[in-house]
């Protein structure tokens, strides 16, 4: 095959490469697809003989490329790493000047930096390109966040529109399909130029960061209603359900209430009571808290949220701990209603927290790497197809609309007020936690950086004495302005090891 | 200058450089001295002139290598990362088969790993050291964690067990000198070998992160008996000064009691109410957190602390932050001198959990990196000289001696117990905290993590049958092995995006 006949190629076709594939053939366009092994991607395509924009399956590298109109679009949904490093190596030499890689794996952002200045330099163009929302969004409109080359975005905008989710202009909320596996019509895109190089890709860390914050503080909730209210599964699959129609309305709520009404197939039991508390990662999380860690932002809800999976993954450790280690006796004695409802606000304040972090993390990351990021616009690509959209994300939205330099959503007046309305439940909750011994270390970080956030002294004084005292680090003065730095000749103390 | 005459020779005259060679000297080994600015070097040697073995002040590099006896002995103590790098390249053509050249600076471990196997490869010998206790320690007896080539440490041991802190070999106690500036005779050695390649400096790193967590939490002490009983300065620094007398007794302990205890020279007033709540770092308790996450293994605590100082930097907004944010009004109404000691016990507890997850962290980088470590010799090590050296190290090492293959210190019989009895007083402070609103991300940390680490079943069943659902991520079942993973072909739910 030589003829330039497809819009768009696709290297890559696990199954997220195969759903934005269909994706991409339901909007019109005409897509090459390629696989390394060649039988994967005859079947796919025997298997969609009549998409609207049609598949054109290529079992050498050489005839996908020859496959594509100029400039050419080629999107890598590989292994992210070397993976996507061997698939790069294999098409440059097939490629012209002012062709378009497009990186939609959940590739480290230092290595978008690296790829688009390598690529550029070569005469080509890249773009690393977030792609959220699971099997399920890349199938029917994932949350799209492209960042690289600004001139090459201009050919893949009509592509990325149209594939993404859409959300309402006016609500912000998700858009449906007429009819199941039917396109969007109308709405916002889930989709914008994030900014150059790798900002793409670290938007969608942070997405990634965020997310399993999320899920970490549904399952304290979960925990909490089970332990201290004996709640079963089904009874907290209705509250979920009803959460659900709230503030708290989200994808990762939704679910959530199904998975609780879910029964196992094998033994008709609650499935989550048969499913094993151990849960699995695959790094974005870890990253996210790296470069909270690397760039001085104070992130620790995200860490925890990490630290809370490699807690649950040393399971046998843990049931030999409980054998040894009495819990506490004490119990929840008020009433059941209050303290759900209670949860649900802790929830909510303590998201915001989690939020509150990730926003400032891709402030300072937007200053280091120098990016121009648009938070609003963020927040609204958020709305729909990806795992953490949620309503609150419009407030989000609607926040930095208001103040584009909003130093902490904390500081927006909705967030401000719905936290100093929801505070008192959230304080009581953590409390109660932690004297009945349900472990919430996403809950009680979350409160730790609130309260930290909003105090104006905090203990860190006696931290920089302790540090001029046996390091000679140095210190401000309160009485002095900033950026002038004073030590102590102390005075010989009284030392362990040596008598004075 | 071209007669070896001295034992042993040392780069780099910051303070840290020229108390560490005074040491040696005060020792009776003859230690020739280099600094890239000779004048510096000059006003040194000129300045010490009678030690017991001799300063030799080297302008030019070869002839201060010329000065050593074979084989060369070079402790390089300049600014970690490309200085240390620059002033081995500078070395390297100088030194001859066998020599070797000692790290003593915070070297990241992975640096020490690259060189250790690029020396090697020259004919050269490396050992990366940490080197603990400040100033003050280098002068008169740090804790020192070298690890390297083995077969190295044999000519170093002399000088460096010569050199270290000592402590009693029953008590573990601090050994202190006969008078000030004299060495200390007798006891064990604040020093051993540690592991192949970057051991010692990973053991340094966690000491240092293990440091931040200590002084965390320390702050957050101090700002629950200021916030919520009121305290001065001067009364808080007669409770240090009391807490040092029991089972707290340690170095941070001490000069906190010390730093409450002083006076603003300048106004008169108590220093630490002059000093500026914004805590600075140099990186070691941020890479100790790093490399928790990169190892999957739970060490929430430390990160908190590194948060904590990040947060603690944005003063300007936290001022802000603090004028339209009110705090709650809740006050403690119970007994002061309860809570007093409720917050000594939260202090124990929560130092007890950090240092479980130190010492889970080095099994698991031992594993990762194939070190041989002996954690009841570190803990000895860091019993005298150093930061963090604390009487409660000599119960850890008592506890690695009764069970060398101890999973975690939570499950040690001492440890096990001053939990038990205390646990109360822990959960009581945290809730009050909370309640109140003084920010104590360490202690409720630390909280968190016990009752996560006792807790056979946590919530992340839950967790992983989201992943399941929305990424086919597969789960582990309570009623199968471990190691079997399920997927359930989830009915297919109602999408935001998509009706079904």
């Amino acid at each position: 095959m030589s003829e330039a006949v497809s819009d768009i190629g696709l290297v890559g076709l696990a199954v997220m490469g195969q759903n934005l594939a269909l994706n991409i053939a339901d909007h019109g366009y005409k897509i090459s697809v390629y696989n390394r092994t060649t039988s994967k991607m005859e079947e796919f395509v025997a298997a969609h003989p009549d998409t609207p924009g049609g598949l054109v399956g290529c079992a050498e590298l050489k005839d996908f490329v020859a496959s594509l109109k100029r400039p050419r679009k080629i999107i890598i949904l590989v292994q992210a790493g070397r993976g996507t490093d061997a698939v790069i190596d294999g098409l440059v030499p097939l490629l012209e000047e002012g062709d378009i890689i497009i990186d939609g794996g959940n590739a480290y952002w230092h290595d978008t930096i690296r790829r688009e200045k390598d690529l550029t330099s070569k005469g080509l163009r890249f773009i690393g390109s977030g792609v959220s929302g699971g099997e399920e969004g890349a199938r029917f409109g994932p949350s799209l966040m492209p960042g690289g080359t600004p001139e090459a975005w201009e050919y893949l905008k009509p592509i990325w529109e149209a594939v993404s989710a859409k959300v309402d202009a006016k609500t912000g909320k998700p858009l449906e399909g007429a009819a199941p596996g039917k396109p969007v019509e109308g709405g916002v895109p889930c989709t914008a130029y994030i900014g150059e190089n790798g900002a793409g890709h670290y938007v969608k860390m942070v997405h990634n960061g965020i997310e399993y914050g999320d899920m970490q503080m549904i399952c304290e909730a979960y925990d909490l209603m089970r332990n201290l209210l004996g709640l079963s599964a089904a009874e907290m699959a209705d509250i979920f359900k009803k959460w659900n129609t709230g503030i708290l309305d989200s994808f990762l709520i939704e679910i959530t209430g199904e998975v609780l009404a879910q029964n196992d197939p094998e033994t008709g039991k609650a499935f989550v009571d048969i499913v094993l508390d151990t849960a699995g990662q695959k790094g974005t999380g870890k990253w996210t808290s790296i470069s909270a860690l690397d760039l001085g932002v104070p992130a620790p809800t995200v860490a925890e949220a990490v630290f809370a999976r490699c807690l649950s993954a040393i399971k046998e450790e843990r049931v030999a701990a409980s054998k040894l280690i009495a819990a506490p006796t004490a119990k929840y004695e008020g009433d059941k209603g209050e303290l759900i409802q209670a949860i649900h606000d802790a929830l909510y304040c303590s998201k915001i927290c989690s939020y509150a972090q990730g926003f400032q993390l891709m402030r300072s990351a937007a200053v280091e790497f120098g990016w121009k990021l648009n938070y609003g616009e963020i927040a609204q690509i958020w709305r729909g197809g990806c795992i953490i959209r949620a309503g609150f994300l419009q407030k989000i939205t609607d926040a930095f609309a208001a103040q584009s330099d909003l130093a902490n959503l904390l500081l927006d007046p909705y967030f401000k007020e719905t936290v100093g309305k929801l505070e008192a439940s959230w304080r009581k909750v953590v409390a109660t936690a932690v004297t009945c011994g349900v472990s919430v270390p996403c809950f009680s970080s979350a409160l730790a950086y609130f309260d930290g956030y909003r105090t104006a002294n905090l203990p860190q004084n006696l931290l920089q004495a302790q540090r001029d005292f046996f390091g000679a680090h140095t210190y401000e003065r309160t009485d002095k302005p900033r950026g002038e730095f004073f030590h102590i000749d102390w005075p010989d103390p009284k030392r362990p090891q040596i008598k004075s």
